[in-house]
């Protein structure tokens, strides 16, 4: 295993603490439960973020905490979901009284998780919404899911939802703004490698020399197919049309009803992109991809953005939500909006993500 | 071949071309001869700063042109030096009259280059100086230098320089700056996997299952020794302590002298380590390494520093000077004033380097 670890059972503990270290005017860590969170948290009458899962995919989420972006990040183990405990202590520890909100990505222990969390956190006064990120168009159910799976949406989301944070919505528009960024995208991806999880040794699977697999997850669960490596702009092309072509797609997804005390299945809809619509384009490294072919990417996802019409309006390239050290990439298409453009622009100052400060 | 390309040939430009597309804004790109230049150059009674070498390692240096740091980069191919007509029409597209820095690292085909776009751009009456790089303590002479090779230094140099020009500094007192800079700093970097020059398709190097490579350079090219793979706090130790024990470092480098139009060599000392000293700790990837493993090495490096009385006043952690999508990593200390880190935190807004706007 040709990693840059000690004991593959403190990679998580021993990373944080570094990181920690590296951005002590940033952020703080927590340790049992495990979490990060702003220094300077709680901020008084602001929203909190907060969003956690397996790590394995850094810079999200841990890279992701400070001013305009997460209050807090929950790190599971790598590729396994963070627990309730951590969730809700963060949640104790950033809530300034205006309320939390989760954003949580759609695998079924990570949902289940943070349900629990903010089940409890609700039951102790603290306010407290819980949005799931479906954007992931590869597959309809997986191995870690029921339903579409959340990928880069989630960074996104995280962006844009914490600058609105940040300027003062309340709750419940924080919460629009982050069903709507989540209903506004779509996200797919390959790998060209595997990936090896430190605590288990091996690849988590195995592709030839030759081939690439198509629709792949960020815990390198299969995709759509596997199918011998065609050129960059072939790749491009597969997973934008995939975006732009996918179909308006419908789907329950669950939401704390705080004033009722219980869940309830909210009714979203994906539309469809139209030319005309203003987007992000989001060209994502799977961790262990030379930039200069996400550029490659790009320059092809520009070029058939300008032919379907889409008018890119922001772009965003680089290795934001990984799987350790995969080759490969993503796309995201996210259809903005004024409002969402303008907080996308908002300061942001947090490990891995920093411009307007 | 595992790589997000097309035609193994068309990399570095099509690689350019989406990266203009995508920070147009910031950069412009000229192609015959090929450059990446600051948008709004010549920028008035600047010093303009000029970087360049073989592709493969971005960010370096075309991610760095913008505000605060670099006015152009010249990308040579992938792992091949830029060649003189584009590090001149380079200067003559950003000097504002003020001059031209050329930060050049330290490997023979570079060197000698810039030193003929100098001469050449010296006779056209642009005021021109010329700065090797040399801060690799691994070897001395490899297959690419005489003496030492310039590698993470150069992107500190690039940003603490680049700072200098854009508050006013002029030629004489950028140049002394980037002189002391690359004096007061040391790196050595090692690598877990080889990797794929597009054009020829095969790894540079063939490394055992097991093994590592310990002192590598930025191509790939031998370092100190192979052995079997240690723990990250292992390779920590044996980089840092390389560079922290590493020797009073005396050589001549040549400078162009502008006032009798010739070529002096210049008598440079790097002087050790000494306890108190402030220093700048930067953990650097080598492409295919995830942030998190850095972290872990950046946790190590921080107690070795804390026990050897080095106090580390700033750190940069990430992948910053890269040989595509190698794994490994690289430490670079440099010895920090008060000047030198008032420099480091000024603005600076580049494709890939952010942070102060």
């Amino acid at each position: 295993m040709k990693k840059l670890i000690n004991n593959p059972n403190n990679v998580t503990r021993e990373s944080l603490e570094g990181m920690a270290l590296a951005h002590s005017s940033i952020i703080k860590l927590n340790l049992d439960p495990t979490f990060v969170y702003r220094s300077d948290a709680p901020v008084k009458g602001k929203v909190a973020i907060i969003s956690g899962g397996g790590s394995g995919h850094e810079p999200m989420h841990v890279g992701y905490v400070g001013k305009g972006m997460l209050d807090a990040a929950c790190p599971g183990e790598v590729f396994t979901s963070s627990t309730p405990d951590q969730m809700l202590e963060a949640a104790r520890t950033v809530d300034s009284g205006a309320g939390v909100l989760y954003i949580v990505k759609n695998y079924s222990g990570d949902v289940m998780n943070f349900e629990m969390a903010a089940e409890i956190a609700s039951s102790e006064g603290i306010h407290v919404a819980d949005i799931v990120i479906d954007d992931d168009v590869a597959v309809r159910d997986s191995s870690f899911t029921q339903g579409r799976r959340g990928v880069g949406v989630t960074v996104l989301a995280e962006k844009i939802c914490g600058a609105a944070a940040e300027s003062g919505y309340d709750l419940k528009h924080v919460t629009d703004v982050c069903r709507r960024v989540n209903t506004a995208g779509r996200s797919m991806g390959m790998a060209l490698t595997s990936c090896t999880v430190p605590a288990r040794g091996k690849p988590t699977f195995e592709l030839g020399k030759e081939d690439m697999e198509v629709g792949i997850g960020i815990h390198g669960e299969a995709g759509r197919y596997r199918k011998p490596i065609v050129s960059a702009d072939e790749v491009t092309e597969m997973l934008a049309l995939s975006l732009i072509e996918d179909k308006p797609y419908t789907r329950f997804l669950r939401e704390w009803d705080e004033a009722n005390n219980e869940w309830v299945d909210v009714e979203l809809t994906s539309t469809q992109f139209v030319p005309g619509d203003k987007v992000l384009a989001f060209v994502n490294g799977m961790g262990g991809t030379p930039i200069s072919e996400l550029y490659i990417i790009y320059r092809k996802l520009a070029e058939i953005c300008q032919k379907k019409k889409l008018k890119i309006v922001r772009n965003f390239v680089g290795s934001y939500i990984t799987s350790l050290e995969m080759q490969g990439c993503s796309i995201t298409l996210l259809r903005m909006d004024d409002e969402m453009i303008q907080l996308w622009d908002a300061p942001v100052y947090t490990p891995s993500l920093c411009w307007g400060i």
